[in-house]
Order: C-alpha cells, then sequence, then structure tokens
C-alpha cells in the first residue's frame, strides 16, 4: 500500500470517465496505454492551481495538451450521440496564443460552445471536477440536442 | 488605356463585394492599401486552375492565404448581420494539412458550415465567381437566420 491517494471507484466508473478514457485509448496506435489503468491515464487532466501557475502560457498549447482538450470534448461529443443518437462533430480552433474555441455540433445546432483560454493550462482541480464539469456539458448538450432535434436534422 | 481587363462596375458594387472590400480595408493597420482600388484589393482571391496546381499543398496554410479565408467569411457573416441584424462569429480550423472547418454561427445555430481542403489553393476561378459564391453563401444564412431565429438567442 502506498500514500497515493486511492481514487473513488465510482467516479471511474461513470459514464463520462468511460468515455474519455475511451477516447484516449482510441488515440493509442502503438499500444503504449495498453496496460495502463483508467486512473492513470486520467491523471494528467488533474492540474492544481499551483501547477497551473507554472506553466507558461507563452508561445503555442504543445500537443499533447491539444490532445488532451480534444479527447475531452470528443467523449462530451460521444456522450451525447449515445443518449440522443444524434452525430455530431468537435471542433477545436486554437489561436498560437492559447486562445480560441471548443465547438460540438450536430447538422446546425451548436451543441456545447466554449471559449478557450490560457489553454496551454488546460485541466481541473480535481478528477471530481473534471467528471462534473464534463457531465454539465453533456447534459446541457443532451437537453439542446432533444429540444431542437429538427436543427441537428438541417 | 492598358490590355488589362475591366472589370465590370456592377460586380464590385455588389453588396458581397462592399463587404468583402471592408473586411480588407479593416485589417490596414498601416494604411497600405489606402490608395488601391477595390479591383486590386479583390485580385487575389481570384486564383485560375493553372494558378492553383502551382500552390504546394505539402505544409501549412501562409498567413496570408489564412487572412483571405477569414476575411471571405467574416464578409459572409457581417453580411448576413445587415440582412437580419442577427450577430455572428466566425471560427476557421485549419489543420497543418490545409484541412478544416470555415464555420459562421449565431447564438447555437450554425448559419454557414463548410469544410476546408487544400486551403492553401484558396480561390475562385474568376470575380463572378467569387461573388456568387459569396451571396450564396449569404443567402442561405440569412434563409437560416430568419427562420430559426429563436436558435441564434439561445
Amino acid at each position: 500500500m502506498t500514500t497515493t491517494e486511492i481514487t473513488s471507484p465510482t467516479l471511474l466508473d461513470s459514464a463520462f470517465a468511460k468515455a474519455l478514457v475511451q477516447q484516449i485509448r482510441a488515440n493509442d496506435p502503438y499500444g503504449t496505454y495498453r496496460n495502463w489503468s483508467d486512473e492513470i491515464l486520467l491523471k494528467p487532466f488533474v492540474v492544481t492551481r499551483a501547477q497551473k501557475r507554472g506553466i507558461s502560457v507563452e508561445g503555442e498549447v504543445d500537443p499533447i495538451t491539444q490532445g488532451r482538450i480534444m479527447a475531452f470534448y470528443r467523449a462530451i461529443a460521444a456522450r451525447i450521440e449515445q443518449e440522443t443518437g444524434q452525430l455530431s462533430q468537435v471542433v477545436i480552433d486554437l489561436s498560437h496564443e492559447g486562445f480560441g474555441w471548443a465547438l460540438v455540433f450536430s447538422g446546425r445546432l451548436l451543441i456545447v460552445v466554449r471559449t478557450l483560454r490560457d489553454a496551454q493550462r488546460f485541466g481541473f482541480d480535481s478528477l471530481e471536477k473534471l467528471i462534473a464539469e464534463g457531465e454539465k456539458l453533456v447534459n446541457s448538450g443532451i437537453d439542446l440536442a432533444t429540444n431542437y432535434a429538427n436543427i441537428c436534422k438541417l
């Protein structure tokens, strides 16, 4: 038994955590993560305030962080699709200064619209916060995709 | 009188040409274009098939071409705003290989959705084609923003 904090299994069992892990594993062409636990895969999404202060917001967002942002929004899109059957696209538009947009859309309906800023520091205070934020976007997306299903068909 | 082809003044007087020229002039912090005619400003948007073949699609889209793509879609957004009063955002997402998306959205409604490919070669066969393509996107955008004004308000 190490001193490592043990993550509540219910968090890792949540539908959003599973969707996010699936996105990460889907982008693993060389099987690097095959023997890694879900908990280890989600760990880099947790970035404390102190850690954030240590990350420069000068220059471009590094490709690994960009990949995490993409995985997060793709997981949201996947969950909305599971619940509503609406297929969607994810567009992440990042300027060279870490500003930009995260968009998830289905047909002509934008189901998620987020402005990004200081994207070099993308991350959440805790695993709880990561899952809560993901679920919040999923739920509002499901409401939109359900209430305006006709716009998804345009 | 030179041998230069004279552009029909009606084309340059079209609402779309004026909106596009306005976007270009708005991005002229040093006044470089102050004494340039509208016709000269729009000329780089005309890229013949032969010219396109001469442009490599390897590598990134150069910043000047990116600026032209942005001006084109911002002009569309500006025209739709003039006609419908709906404010909109333009997002251009280009990968390093010249593939990507051009999106114009208002609230939760996507009023223009275009996939981009070989964006290094962005341009139109003629000034007529440029205006026609712009007007077509403007008109379908106006229809959407009018028919689904409630989604623009979300």
